[in-house]
């Protein structure tokens, strides 16, 4: 059977030339980059090139960017080390009620710490309160957070917009997770006004364990790891050469290819999107159909059990994931979907597709035809289905399947 | 001209077998370990055998290991992470002098955040002082860490005499930095007594990229990277899956070949130690003859400095150390040396070779014979060598050789 990979949101497949890039810093090129003999040099000429790779990526200045070893890690740096830095001049920190789980994470390690976070809520779509935005910027804010597109329902913020309206506002600095835009749509720093950005390389075809923050010029920050004077002593620890390379190549890729990949991916996203409402009843869309990531659907299906859904599509060979990635091991409905809304019970239903530039539209064929029959096939199955189709209603049909019984968790 | 690499302790190259356990989990393996569809379970398998495998090295449970990414982040988790998990106890923290740059640092940060640090002071060969470390133990004393093995004078600590001491006159928590221990000789967390222990890949033949902390089941700890779930979530961030399956390798080639790569690796060093001072006048061996580790050569040389010296090494192809990393663009005596009071001028001219299992003797029969010429040569030119020449005296020649202009660098 072929495997149809469409959990691109939780990592890609890497791109051969990227694995080719980094092949010769594993076994012959092994020198650190802070030694000056000619091994060290080689490998200190690649992460710099690497360097101005990935700021290529995002129209930033090469010393803008700060190589991490991964997303989770790019976003604590920026949340705690901004946060910190500017603590004589406030205490209060605004991030969206979507962030990811280590944006929403680490502001709560900060309210631990003193800070004080607010939460800004997200219309239907999982698009910021400008009107809130505007108004919860205090004096005392010191920094904003939000991300640049949701993982989970593609939502695209208008960063640009959000920036101005901190920055006219306000003296706060500003942070996007771009973690999902990066390498899939246009993100040009100077343009957007951030002062700080996450990116990685394990969702842009790149290896696992290298990501980036971009920190302004200017901008001071507090770092996470303390030690050596690696990444102009902003991020300590011997640097991860071979993954670094990856990731400058990845990057070199992705501004290569961003137009056709963009193309691709709007595609086929298109497809599913558009056919599979018409090929099966009660399945709505979650997130947005206007400035959505490429590659991303998510449909909440009613009288089904995402988990349920998730295990017969992997039977059949489709990867996805249920929601969230969390949702793979928790039933809970996520808190994106709790942001924007969603019911609880259609939240349970709901499965996320993100595609790749590696698939094709011979599987999104697949899913269209595979889809419907295990909807089909877990409604015959439902006891909350049946009582529909005798009564009209959707209500809990009984134990087990009462809506009010649940809770939320937290995307990872 | 073939290269010989002596500068092990700051990075070895890869193991093959290490490189090929990791090789498909680039290309084919690509899932993330938190979904629970097949390709995600190859993962989450292939990480959960290598946090055995590291567990073995060290005698550990395997739910005791905490995969990082680099040892300075191993440092910084433990520091931090226990140091802020216990502050409701105590604020004060213990550290030797001579502890790796990322120990040093963090305690250093934390002082910043309102806990006191004492240092404890070695003695001539870089061994902690017992009296002073029991004396220190007052009731405030939440963590004491005092590294394994020195890096730069190749000093191995009686830890299980520390922890000993530690745990009969207080209730704090004991951290050891082993990552120049572990994978080199035996390290048994039981037999130790440590609540807490760093190890590194890149410096036992794995990949850049990845590292643990062994943290004892009953100790809780305080994250330093907020977001998911994994790792317990005592480290969140997606897993680095080919670099964790790289270091597990390694762990396990470790342990297979402990005793042969030991016994290699002291005939090797001897050699060096034992030829070097018969062969050339006036190099002192920095660090112990016995408890060292194998394979540490830190030689200083009178009346020679440690970059010249480096570079002409370098021209024949002798990849070394000044003294420590961090020398390498910086002439300052290290904190190490300082910590063992080695004369400035005498810590200027230190040369450090780390030998690793794929050193030679017959590349140590090329360093025996090169770097006496290249002392030599060194020394005629050196104004200090013809003032001692002349008048016996060691003292300084001129401006720019003055002693006591001089300044301390940290280790890297």
């Amino acid at each position: 059977m072929e495997k149809i990979y469409l959990d691109n949101q939780s990592n890609t497949k890497i791109d051969i030339r990227v694995f080719e890039a980094m092949y010769p810093f594993f076994l012959e090129n092994y020198g650190n980059p802070q030694s000056i003999y000619s091994l060290g040099s080689i490998s200190k000429e690649a992460v710099e090139k690497a360097r101005t790779q990935a700021a290529n990526l995002i129209n930033a200045q090469t010393s803008e960017i700060i190589f991490t070893s991964c997303g989770t890690e790019s976003n604590n740096l920026a949340l705690k080390g901004l946060a910190k830095v500017s603590k004589s001049k406030g205490r209060r920190i605004l991030i969206s009620s979507v962030e990811h789980i280590s944006v929403l994470n680490s502001a709560k390690q900060l309210e631990k710490d003193g800070f004080e976070v607010i939460y800004i809520p997200v219309d239907s779509k999982g698009f910021v309160d400008q009107d809130i935005l505007e108004k919860s910027l205090t004096k005392d804010v010191i920094l904003v957070s939000i991300q640049y597109a949701n993982p989970e329902i593609g939502t695209i913020q208008n960063i640009k917009e959000l920036t101005s309206i901190v920055k006219k506002n306000s003296s706060a600095l500003f942070h996007t997770d771009a973690v999902s835009a990066c390498g899939v749509i246009p993100v040009d720093v100077k343009e957007l006004g951030v002062d700080a950005l996450s990116f990685s390389s394990s969702v842009m075809y790149g290896p696992k364990g290298v990501a980036a923050l971009f920190l302004k010029q200017s901008v001071k920050i507090e770092s996470l790891l303390s030690g050596g004077i690696q990444e102009n002593s902003r991020r300590s620890g011997t640097e991860n050469v071979p993954a670094i390379v990856g990731f400058g190549k990845a990057c070199e890729v992705a501004v290569q290819e961003l137009d056709s990949n963009l193309k691709h991916l709007k595609n086929l996203s298109s497809k599913l999107i558009e056919e599979l409402p018409k090929r099966i009843e009660h399945i709505y869309l979650n997130g947005p159909f206007e400035n959505r990531l490429p590659g991303n659907i998510n449909f909440s299906v009613e009288f089904v059990e995402g988990e349920a859904l998730f295990l017969l599509l992997d039977a059949k060979g489709i990867m996805a994931a249920s929601g969230s990635a969390c949702a793979n091991k928790n039933l809970k409905i996520s808190t994106v979907l709790s942001a924007i809304n969603t019911d609880v019970a259609l939240g349970q239903g709901s499965i996320l597709f993100t595609l790749s530039k590696f698939n094709t539209q011979e599987e999104m064929d697949f899913v269209l035809e595979e889809f419907p029959k295990i909807i089909l096939r877990l409604r015959d199955m439902s006891p909350l289905y049946s009582h529909f189709l005798k009564t009209g209603q959707r209500k809990a049909a009984g134990p087990g399947t009462d809506f009010d019984d649940h809770d939320y968790c937290e995307i990872e």
